[in-house]
């Protein structure tokens, strides 16, 4: 349960960092709760790619200290009638619109609680119809960040909530490019045994514990920072080399 | 009146992100106020762009806790003899040089008093003539958030800032281009009514509630966050679109 | 000594901010010290580019609270038989691994003491061998910023850390090209007079005091943040116009 908040928010949206839009998310937060310890995510995923951003936010997953809130802001749709969603899921509160930007945290446990925010119950009445992360979520955060409101005040329960998709279901394929250019894969590294490794067009790299263990210039597969099995090259940028990105298939090769 | 400092300063710079120069600003003002809570709002403004950085500063206005500190440093003639002012506005500090860029904040109110820095009665000798951030604007900004110094400390009052200049006034055009490729015009969407609409490049737009309200690919005029009109296109640029940027001309439409 | 704790962690890698990896660092930190205060120096290193790493390192020494811990991780090595260093220097403690990326830190100052983390003893077991960021350094930042740990207690004595490197030393050149193009030179102002100037390509640039006392678009030399004479240009780019970048000779002309 989301009983005692820890009084952290983090925040993760596709805003940029060149506009002020994040910093007012902030005063937003402040001016409810101006103990709140605020955490930037990133502001990079790309505009509206809400499957990026639902990846990114499930990457979150019991990394914070229980009671922390995790604001999600990738909102096509902002100011239409989809649904603002507070999601209770592994000792945090996720908030986000109902378009699967929460789905992937949302498919990885049964235990969770899902709500629709309730504006008027709230008190809210938003003063623009494409910022509802300023004039919605970010006063929500702080309210449950300061106990305010406790989840269940939130509004009432969904039970439909939109691209509920576990990111490592589907066939073997490269799910996201990190900064590094390291491929990560949707291949769980425990679900495969320390020998498995990964082919990639045509090509079967070899196994390795950590980039180090290869030899410079070499591609490797290793287990990454999240569980996943990736593709990296010894001092450079597997993307770069392989020249392919998210969504390119691989191969898994067992032992 | 700065009576409370509300303990949070915010840092809108052209610094970037990629040298340590906002952290070394924040090391000192956290010399100096451990408490206080640091708010990037962008480092992104273009190098020495005093125009750009006077228009986010306005974006922030009655966005934070009263009794925050802005600090503004966009500064191409840091170290000359340009005085650095203090301007107390709309509930908050606003910390800068007097180049502008703090210009469109105080062309919003009369209610505001000016104030030169008085490095000497502060006891500050800038150890550098290259970043009065660190080593004025950060002290002081660490003093008024810690309560060391009240505003009417900080030096004598100035009756003549360098440009005072609404960003709104002028002819309708573009003011600012968003990292969604959203064009932000100078025209206020409450001075032209809930129909009124936008033409660019001889092409009337169709007026929106919101970027969802619009078909794919469509161009649109909506009531954008900071309540300006702007100029979208659903799921894409519109500044990619139109190939226009800042200062392109805008026609206003009444209904 | 590091005996109280300021509270505040500086983190400075190379992860880049488009992934979620340095808010994961922090939330390992907030797990552990609710109460700290995280200011992110850059992230923006160049991948595994443990020379530039040490010279924002560098550029940090005496710029926050003592007691500060400083986490460094630019780290191609991770997850290898290297060693993670602690290095007491200058009232801070600095976290990072034994590869060079502390050796200008501990360049400066004979008064240091140097320890590698004994992860053991700790209690420490990396979950990853790609992640020792926030399975190694992060808790132990937390636990030096929360007083769980004082520096004596994080291992044994190191007496041949790796790379301890004087960034100024070595003929003049070009150390570092920053955000607007200024070429930060090695060659300490303090040491050569205040009518010095430098030659680049053969061309002898005007001293000045600072930017704004050139001409538009001339170069210049002038003492920088840093306290090292670099090379400008009014309201431009001196690394475009020049086109050159790190590592290029440069002559001191003594006055």
């Amino acid at each position: 349960m989301f009983q005692r908040p820890s009084g952290v928010i983090t925040l993760l949206t596709d805003f940029g960092v060149a506009d002020p839009y994040v910093a007012i998310l902030k005063g937003a937060v402040l001016c409810r709760a101006p103990q709140a310890v605020l955490v930037d995510v990133t502001h990079a995923v790309p505009p509206q790619d809400v499957a990026a951003g639902a990846f990114v936010a499930w990457t979150l997953i019991e990394r914070f200290p229980a009671g922390t809130v995790h604001v999600v802001v990738v909102d096509p749709g902002v100011g239409t009638d989809r649904r603002l969603l507070a999601v209770l899921a592994h000792g945090a509160c996720w908030l986000g619109p109902d378009n699967g930007v929460l789905g992937a945290v949302m498919a990885t446990t049964t235990e969770r609680e899902v709500r629709a925010l309730d504006m008027e119950h709230l008190g809210l009445r938003p003063k623009s119809r494409t910022f509802h992360g300023r004039d919605v979520l970010a006063p929500v955060a702080g309210w449950l960040a300061n106990g305010r409101y406790g989840f269940g005040a939130l509004g009432p329960r969904v039970d439909d909530p939109v691209g509920v998709v576990d990111p490592c279901a589907g066939p073997p394929r490269v799910l996201h490019v990190d900064g590094y250019g390291n491929l990560v894969t949707n291949v769980r590294a425990a679900d495969c045994g320390p020998a498995a490794t990964l082919a990639i067009g045509g090509r079967v790299l070899p196994r390795r514990g950590t980039y180090g263990e290869a030899a410079p210039g070499e591609l490797l597969v290793c287990t990454g920072s999240y569980g996943l099995l990736e593709i990296a090259i010894r001092d450079g940028s597997a993307a770069g080399v392989l020249k392919v990105g998210r969504n390119t298939p691989v191969g898994v090769v067992l032992a």
